[in-house]
């Protein structure tokens, strides 16, 4: 036992959104991961999203044994003295804030600790990496942006336009974070970060959660190619900014996929991060299949050149250290009405 | 009673959002207004829009010696022929639609006859007159003017940015129009309009309703000055393209300016067309005070050198002419899902 628990590694998964059953819990705990970020809004708005997180209470209470919510770095902690997975909520969209600057707080107060300025549409808060134009962040925007710092919730640039990703590099006073993305040299895709984006983020105290998910990799990209990756990302902005984002989304119904590009706001065809020629769920690598293969991506990262110890940090130390510096004690709102 | 008959006027303001009681109603009458443009959101969403109309079924309703709705040219014609006052109704802002590109049927098939991209703040459609960086129309927003399209929805630029409201006059197939507004030559103010979206609006077969609202006019306009401008704007883009819309807002309690401004979206104040030194509800001119006062105006309007012909033109005739070129039969979506 003490050897085994001289080898464990806290693991922390930025990303997941699955159709969640018993079954992915248990794989969850087989791989000893520690933290999970699952969305709990993707359109949703804010009824809609209290419809998620309590299903979500219902989830974890009737999975007790191996799971826990983590609101709090002490939550994470003892979650994974435990050896149970701690579950964080994130929104992939600004749409549970509606126009309601006073929705930060309170969805933060119901354990929200992530939120994406934008999906893949233009929202009230910025641009997504879709719209042929992106307006950067706007005036509501810089509002949650500053809300969110206030109340620890980490902003998240997945999906965002480049103008509107820089905009909230620029104001935000806590780290920011892309939870699920990879560099745009790796592949060159809408939802890939330039470089300069990379390093702002570093510089922001934040992370990167590099994704294995396919339709953000280049065709057949070994798992030495995705090693190789990360390490050209370490090099440019350091191993404490590098991370895991998986993008693991399993068991979804066949109709799901349009729901999540196409929501309800387009009556003809969209494709999202897929394509017409590559239009469905894209098959995952054999290198990673869920959060099962963790450990052996893990040690594929040792295997190609990594210390232990900085495969601890990609594994969960930075997340947990950005979590040390994003979730405060916040200051009360400037007013109430 | 024929000689009464006879120097009848058609008139229609594109824009009115009072605290709405039985007093306006016969004010209505009293000047022989045609038709009422009323807003029935400004950042409603779609669930309290619905709440709104309903309550407009029930004014109509206990009204309806002496009001009628509009829903159709039809409809406009029986109202004047009745000696009521049409209903139409509209949207200052694209929030009832929220990301549902369905909803702008079924607001349509409840009445909505005029919608706006933007208030005051950026949306999923596009980007505000206020906002430092005008996104221009969205991809979704390109998808709702082609369901206004369709269904005989009028595009309202008024509170757009710029690039926006371009964008909208790009890709409508039908006239826009600028419900309240005035040309940024008379009065420099992100609410007002450049000369080349004037006419462009008129190259669509719009419209654009100048508004003696104070905070879009010079300080001190006169009626005269009032007049002189609408003639200017006739020799930009032709008398057929020019009418009224006079922003009214009577008998709101003090608080609801700052809703109307700030709605949920800001904790800190915001002036809206309004500023720092300038906050409140505007005093109205003293030739201006409500519809009662619309009958002198179109005579201001003659005595400024306008035909008759023409006055009725900007009285009414334009907006039914508009109304006629976009109250089209819907041709069916292209599928149902």
């Amino acid at each position: 036992m003490n050897n085994a628990q001289s080898t464990r590694r806290m693991t922390i998964d930025a990303m997941q959104y699955s159709n969640w059953n018993r079954e992915i819990f248990e794989e969850w705990r087989a791989a000893d991961l520690a933290c999970a970020h699952v969305t709990v809004s993707i359109w949703e708005d804010a009824r809609e999203t209290l419809h998620e997180l309590g299903k979500w209470a219902t989830r974890i209470n009737q999975n007790s044994d191996i799971l826990a919510p983590v609101r709090s770095v002490a939550d994470l902690d003892q979650a994974y003295a435990e050896g149970k997975t701690g579950v964080i909520f994130g929104f992939q969209n600004s749409s549970p804030f509606e126009d309601d600057i006073r929705l930060v707080e309170t969805f933060h107060d119901l354990g929200v600790k992530f939120a994406q300025p934008t999906y893949n549409i233009q929202t009230l808060v910025g641009g997504s990496c879709y719209e042929p134009t992106d307006s950067g962040l706007s005036r509501y925007g810089a509002l949650v942006v500053g809300e969110m710092n206030r109340v620890g919730m980490i902003p998240d640039l997945s999906h965002s336009g480049v103008r509107t990703a820089s905009d909230i590099l620029d104001v935000s006073t806590k780290p920011v974070v892309y939870t699920h993305a990879n560099p745009r040299f790796f592949y060159d895709h809408p939802r890939n970060v330039p470089n300069d984006l990379l390093k702002k983020v570093a510089a922001s105290g934040g992370a990167v959660g590099l994704a294995p998910y396919p339709h953000l990799t280049p065709d057949d990209c070994s798992v030495e190619d995705f090693c190789a990756m990360a390490a050209r990302v370490v090099e440019l902005i350091g191993v404490e900014h590098v991370a895991i984002g998986t993008d693991t989304g399993l068991g979804h119904a066949d109709g799901v996929l349009d729901w999540i590009r196409m929501g309800t706001w387009t009556i003809e065809k969209n494709y999202g991060a897929g394509s017409a020629a590559n239009p469905g769920w894209a098959p995952l690598p054999s290198w990673y299949g869920g959060t099962k293969d963790l450990p052996d991506l893990f040690s594929a990262l040792e295997k190609h050149g990594f210390s232990s110890d900085e495969v601890d940090l990609i594994a969960g130390g930075n997340w947990r250290r950005v979590f040390v510096e994003s979730f405060v004690d916040a200051a009360p709102a400037a007013d109430v009405a």
